[in-house]
């Protein structure tokens, strides 16, 4: 089959890559269309040295077991359901996981795809595979509130104006009204203002007017810069949320957070069931928010789309 | 009246320092005895550019007011009791607050102190001068367990073998069986031994069997190292708690904290009741700790003291 691949740091189309093989409760899903994520954009410049086929965001019809037929998305980490951790509760924590399309683990730019049968979530019927394909990163996103009781009137901050910011944005909103958004682009910050208020900022060094009044501060911003910029709009014993990872090194002294007594909380992987019933209810709006369709053959420029200041969520149609 | 202070740098003793002046709601204590903390350490090589008397763990004498005649232990942190943080229920961050000895509020290494009579906690008869003393230090210990809810069996590790260590050490028994010191030095490491679990490392960067498996871990080093190493022994989702201020910058990448979806939070001032009852109830046992007693002119030979490995609490007896 053909299959989006990544190999010694090189990105491309391979007409030929073997039909996947799948382990013991694994199913075959036939993938519809699959999402470029931030995740896969730092894969293909190196991070964590993932080798293999790309993507993790995917809508599907399965081929087999209990949800043949039916059109599903999948969580992505792969535990073992059976050490310490995954019977702690914690399987997204197992330390022999794979992770679809970023660990060991072939993903979704492909026609086809091997997942264990208990990672697949059945897509309602009433939601468009437009809005399902974002199940994965609005879980992240719902993460947050998971870890992080959010009380009616909490003042929440989000740094970063790009997607996931825009769809914790979203999440948080239902649990506040109070929620602003920092970013740097008045396009994307856009985005925003039907529901949240928006501030736009030259360089996270620039004095705010709110420094220290936020409950909650939440950093999608992918940068060293999002934490230095948290701590300073967090209120004394506030909570900063670390939504994205950087590789980079920090270079700051995290006194503040000592003498604030801050909790700073790092949140990943997060339940599929809520995403999709919110998306199936209509709380979370993501339509119109596919701004460009490729297929495999058009990689380089679906690549380079994901990263152009219009773009939204560009996606592969595959099936 | 005499007083130890610090000036341009300069520590020592000042024979002819003017007496407190009491602001409103403030009353005079006869200070009996008083404590050398680390942050005294820390204020004296020029930490927060403090100036005036140090000194903030003391017992002494109320001189007027409601505990008039009575012994007394006090809350450093001088709150304005009015604003928007304080009503909130955080008056220890207070934007407007003073800290007795250390951040604009003369401390308690003289005969007499100015502090607001609302900061004063009555001492048991019960309860020894040489076990009061540690009040202060030792509510910082019960704030861990205020912030992060400990279950009986919980994996707690304590890195650092030093004075607040020891203290949270004590603390944490309280909650779990399960606590383990990491330290350098093996006298002190001994204190521990009747109940913790003790490990010497030579370095941060040691490979530990235990890495990954503490549902706490409680950095007390006062160091950089502490933070990732912390990171390291923490289970998936677990708690490190930061009890001391490194003034010094981190310079690591904060990727562990989002994979491992790891909570840091910062820890200070705690609760003074909790840490009387502790102490007049036999909960904690703090005694034979004060191994070093000085009068306040010898303040050079004091703090040299406080630095030397047999000390741990090194006192000025000052009523």
């Amino acid at each position: 089959m053909k299959a989006i691949t990544l190999y010694a740091g090189k990105l491309g189309l391979n007409a030929a890559r073997p039909e996947p093989v799948r382990k013991p409760g694994e199913v075959l899903v036939e993938i519809e269309q699959a999402g470029i994520c931030e995740t896969d954009l730092q894969l293909a410049q190196g991070y964590m040295g993932f080798e293999g086929i790309l993507g993790h965001e995917f809508v599907g019809i399965a081929s087999e077991g209990k949800f043949s037929g039916k059109r599903v998305v999948g969580e992505i980490n792969c535990a073992c359901r059976d050490c310490d951790t995954c019977l702690a509760g914690r399987p997204t924590h197992c330390p022999h996981r794979t992770v679809v399309g970023i660990d060991r683990h072939d993903g979704a730019f492909a026609p086809r795809l091997a997942i264990p049968e208990t990672n697949l979530h059945e897509v309602p019927d009433s939601l468009e595979t437009d809005a399902a394909v974002f199940v994965e990163p609005l879980a992240a996103a719902f993460q947050i509130v998971d870890q992080v009781p959010i009380a009616l009137g909490d003042r929440v901050a989000i740094l970063g104006d790009g997607r996931l910011g825009f769809l914790s944005a979203q999440v948080l909103r239902l649990s506040t009204e109070n929620v602003t958004v920092f970013g740097k682009h008045p396009s994307k910050l856009g985005r925003f203002e039907t529901f949240a208020k928006t501030i736009q900022i030259e360089s996270p060094d620039e004095d705010f007017v709110s420094e220290g009044l936020f409950d909650v501060v939440v950093d999608c911003t992918g940068s060293t810069t999002g934490l230095p910029m948290a701590i300073r709009l967090a209120r004394p014993r506030g909570t900063i949320v670390l939504k994205t990872t950087v590789a980079n090194e920090h270079q700051q002294s995290l006194a503040a957070i000592v003498i604030h007594e801050l909790r700073v909380v790092g949140s990943r992987c997060g339940p599929f069931d809520k995403a999709l019933r919110a998306l199936a209810e209509g709380a979370i709006d993501v339509s119109g928010l596919v701004t460009h369709r490729f297929s495999l053959e058009q990689v380089d420029v679906a690549f380079k789309a994901a990263v152009s200041p219009d773009a939204f969520k560009v996606v592969f149609e595959i099936g």
